[in-house]
């Protein structure tokens, strides 16, 4: 008898897309349209997110993935000469594979608070690189919201970012992988608007709020924007069906299903967090969108991994572990529920 | 009352997806898998893909599009000072936004033949980078199967080639985003396993033969295979979910569907091409796949173009231009005949 | 009994440096200096460059190389996603070892006449890089002066060429490995201050004007040249000793220097080239500064290479090659007349 | 009335060349000699080098500066997914202007012990990257010797270092910028012989060892050797004088006048710390070649550099600042008495 596979919270990617996805896929896909991005659905997808943003004349360009996102938005903004400012938690520092130094650029990594970079880092890193030319010259930030461990900008914290970067003439890009997780977050106050506001570039993440793939960058500039093609096309990036891109955001920005699915994924976490605080585990980090990073002993890791799939982020001591459970768009509750009662019948037997 | 829309032989990536891709995209959704290519449904398309190449042990990897995998595979066999041997007309040559030359290579270009590269030409251009440092080392060489203007290299050309760049050093790498149109065209004399067996990498399109998106690229040096993934993330190019990929190409090599689609093209473009020949139009090229390459006074392709898309490739003279007239899996067969009794009318009255 | 040496008009490069070059290194031996250019005879060095271009606020940068120096132009001044156009003789096309490629820029090569670029071939271009991101958007144009085969722009073709790329918005760059050659030409009608005007970034040859090595860059922009340094630093091309450049300038700009050098390298050059045409011998270039192109045939140049050193350049037939022979501030004339006497004595004999 | 010029302890590259080299210069200057460095004066400077290291068909190439050789070094040898790793004090990682990320590489940096760095750091670096794709694969460790801040390896932690990477498949990379003060330390047990023998390829620093400018290559594989040239032609490094290169180093590897001179800047640099330490200051790191890192109070600096320059390393505290007096073959003892001398006067009068 085979085993029933293990329910996985590995990640936000583990599943296909929303299926209102995959019906307007199956609807349109005989329409004949223009490729490269130049097609009608990404034409409605532009006007729904710049209708969102409030800015009708800011480039929107879409991507396959994130790491392309990245890329691409530092690539196309910097000169060779030019550095990047990230947090050591930061997904371009350590988990693109060298993503950004096979573009040609340093990346200058300052420690970060709880996964945020703050203005005084920011302010250290140019301090640094502007001396002499022992270091190339910081001239972007580099921030993701959430961040890469799962916490949040709020908008005060933004905003001193964006002073900063204004006042040592910085660009600031957001990488926006979960940033349907940060808009819909109880905690949050930030808007679309804010982050077009206060950002040069950012991207709203498709991949991991239920899109079968995609990122939808948004470009402030609008030079730099009417050349990103250019760049995409040079990088791999411009896909011959663009429409498969615009279907995807023009159905996930129809009826709020965007911010619908990131609540979900939101709500599901904070059942699971608040149920493992409640039987005494620590949260390794703030509890902010939709990912879980609890402390748990090496003995319930292997237990519960029969059982169930997620990654263990670090090691903290030898009784001491953090597991990373991330909850999305399409996690089963009733899987929350199980996972906790696996995690109370253990604490129960050996405690 | 709105005009019905053009109807277009621009290209074979106008529509969506072969039914069935989408029918398996649906029945898949829901199923939880590991992300990065590492899932079920591209385990099985790489078995069905070194079942049809007959070994066991090539490195199979998917990608979203043919530039990325031009860009990658150049990339990843190449060191820094070597540079990539390709016929003028070379997608990668003038297509592809200097992709391979923002990978730091260059590319020694050749006139080619019909769109062929010849092994003579491989000659030259070895010579003229070995002299001295002047020009970076010739170590790579680039082809497509169909060539960039539909033409087909035939098992003795592909020989040649490959024993001229055995002789020379040189790896072979085959770009193959028509792939499916070549090998059942009715003059191919070669296999997929041919192909395997005369080249070190080359990769089977599927964006332009039914897919959504994506590409299978094949690679014969284990070393080389092993680390392509990290090649991938380090391009941007590693999707999440790359289960999309998988399953459309586990689709596509199921009950043969990759050849039946490719057929139907090619048997499109025989049927538009016999007809215009038959009334006195001249081929710019031989039409040996998908695309005919026709001769047209600028007055008719004024007149087409009222309903149909198409491609106007090159300016012969005053009185000449080439149309470019792309058929696909999808190409409607009454399509044709009205593309063709457009012609016939404009003839009759222009002449 | 040794045979003796060759002598060589292969470029103009095989000796050391003017003697004066020499003294000067050993009279400022001693003295401290702060490295990287920041020394007192770079300080030299750049005033006696700002006052020969007028230009009190120009940037000028010294590195050790030629190739150095293109690349870092070309580097330096384009996005990624920007081509430069050049002639087909042009030095970075074909010389360079891939450099520009490596900086991840594609040349866009134009045939060009007698090896200058047209405002046509620029115009020509720019059309075929900005239709669609096809081809990297055009940006840059690279000229040299004297041009790869030793013609020269004339002060009209320079200004229709600085026209042109005002018009298309095109950076126009002037490689002067041999500027002073060209600026001492008696059919010469630019100046320093002309070139200076007409062009956004250029360069002043001093390795193959009598220096050990060396080239001086001007830069017109204020941020491009504040931000130099870290280019140069960055391509590993900021010497520590700075100031091995900033003598050799400081001395070849003393008391002409520099231009007499380059006049007795032109004289020599007339004089060899005048005697060759006079015996009856074709000119392949017109022979307009310190190279002459001459056409010999296959004997005559086997029986002149056991004596003295030179480049076949090109096979126009089997029975005339293209000699190219270089004269320098180093020439020995009546080692040019040895060698005029040479092709006379074999003439004489075999015709 | 013009002060005296400040004397510097800031590098050791403050002075010209040492007189020998000047005057081999002078002697060598009209001989014609073929260009990139296929002369006399390379070859015989090759044959010196060879010989000290013991092996006769080792690859010897020439380049201009340091971080020139580091940034050739780390691309001829990597792949575009590899990665090298070095300690945070590493020249590489913060003093050469992202030159190793300009070449699309990215360090993965350890912190390092007195600025070695251990075969544990290397393992635990090589585990970062070996789990997925998400870090390039370390391919390549950097260490120099001395290292940056001054300290050695000795022949078992070398040989430690070697072990590890031949264990894990990595190349071991030497940077000798300064090798020449390491070979000759009274501490040191290594030779040329045998850090050919346990490095894949290392550098012998001329520029700050009494050379104009200009490091010597050792590269231990034939096939990386042969292919250098592109490389050194691809980067801009290949100087058409390569003889300025030879003749120097042609110089130093005669009468021991290399080693000579280091010895005399490791013993002015003993003779500076030792009367230092004596006065009761404490080195921040063991003093083992030419350069003294010293803890003084700020206001000891700031009356010091009234008379002397020298550079301020890090700022410990409000009391305390590590300051890094280099010496060089040139350095006058006279003056590291005179500068001795300073400082006890002021101690005398503030403590």
């Amino acid at each position: 008898m085979k085993k029933a596979p293990k329910y996985s919270f590995h990640d936000d990617y583990s599943e296909g897309a929303h299926p209102r996805i995959i019906e307007a896929l199956s609807q349109s896909n005989m329409s004949q349209q223009s490729g490269y991005g130049d097609d009608d659905f990404c034409a409605d997808a532009r006007k729904a997110i710049r209708s969102l943003i409030g800015a009708y004349d800011a480039t929107v360009c879409f991507v396959a993935g994130g790491s392309g996102a990245n890329l691409l938005a530092i690539a196309s903004h910097l000169r060779p000469h030019e550095a990047i400012i990230a947090a050591e938690p930061g997904h371009i520092v350590g988990k693109e594979g060298g993503a950004v130094e096979a573009t040609g650029h340093k990346i200058l990594v300052e420690a970060g608070t709880e996964g945020r970079l703050t203005p005084e880092e920011i302010q250290s890193a140019v301090a640094s690189s502007s001396e002499f030319a022992w270091q190339p010259k910081a001239h972007m930030v580099f921030i993701s919201n959430p961040t890469e461990v799962g916490t949040l900008y709020d908008k005060s914290q933004l905003e001193a970012i964006a002073a900063t970067c204004k006042r040592l003439h910085l660009l600031l890009f957001m990488d926006g992988a979960r940033l349907g997780a940060a808009l819909t977050a109880p905690k949050n106050d930030l808007t679309l608007k804010d982050i077009y506001r206060l950002t040069d570039i950012f991207w709203i993440g498709g991949t991991k709020n239920g899109a079968l793939l995609g990122e939808a960058i948004v470009i402030k500039d609008p030079t730099f924007g009417a050349d990103f093609p250019y760049h995409m096309k040079q990088r791999g990036m411009l896909l011959a069906k663009g429409r498969l891109l615009g279907i995807q955001f023009r159905t996930l920005f129809k009826d709020d299903l965007y911010f619908r699915l990131a609540r979900h994924a939101n709500a599901a976490a904070a059942k699971m967090s608040t149920a493992l605080t409640d039987m005494g585990y620590k949260l390794w980090m703030p509890r902010d969108s939709n990912q879980v990073f609890i402390i748990f002993p090496p003995a319930l890791v292997q237990s519960l991994a029969r059982d169930f799939e997620f990654f263990v982020w670090k090691n903290l001591s030898e009784t001491a572990l953090v597991a990373r459970l991330v909850t999305s768009w399409a996690t089963d509750l009733s899987e929350v529920e199980r996972f906790c009662s696996a995690v109370e019948v253990w604490t129960h037997r050996n405690t």
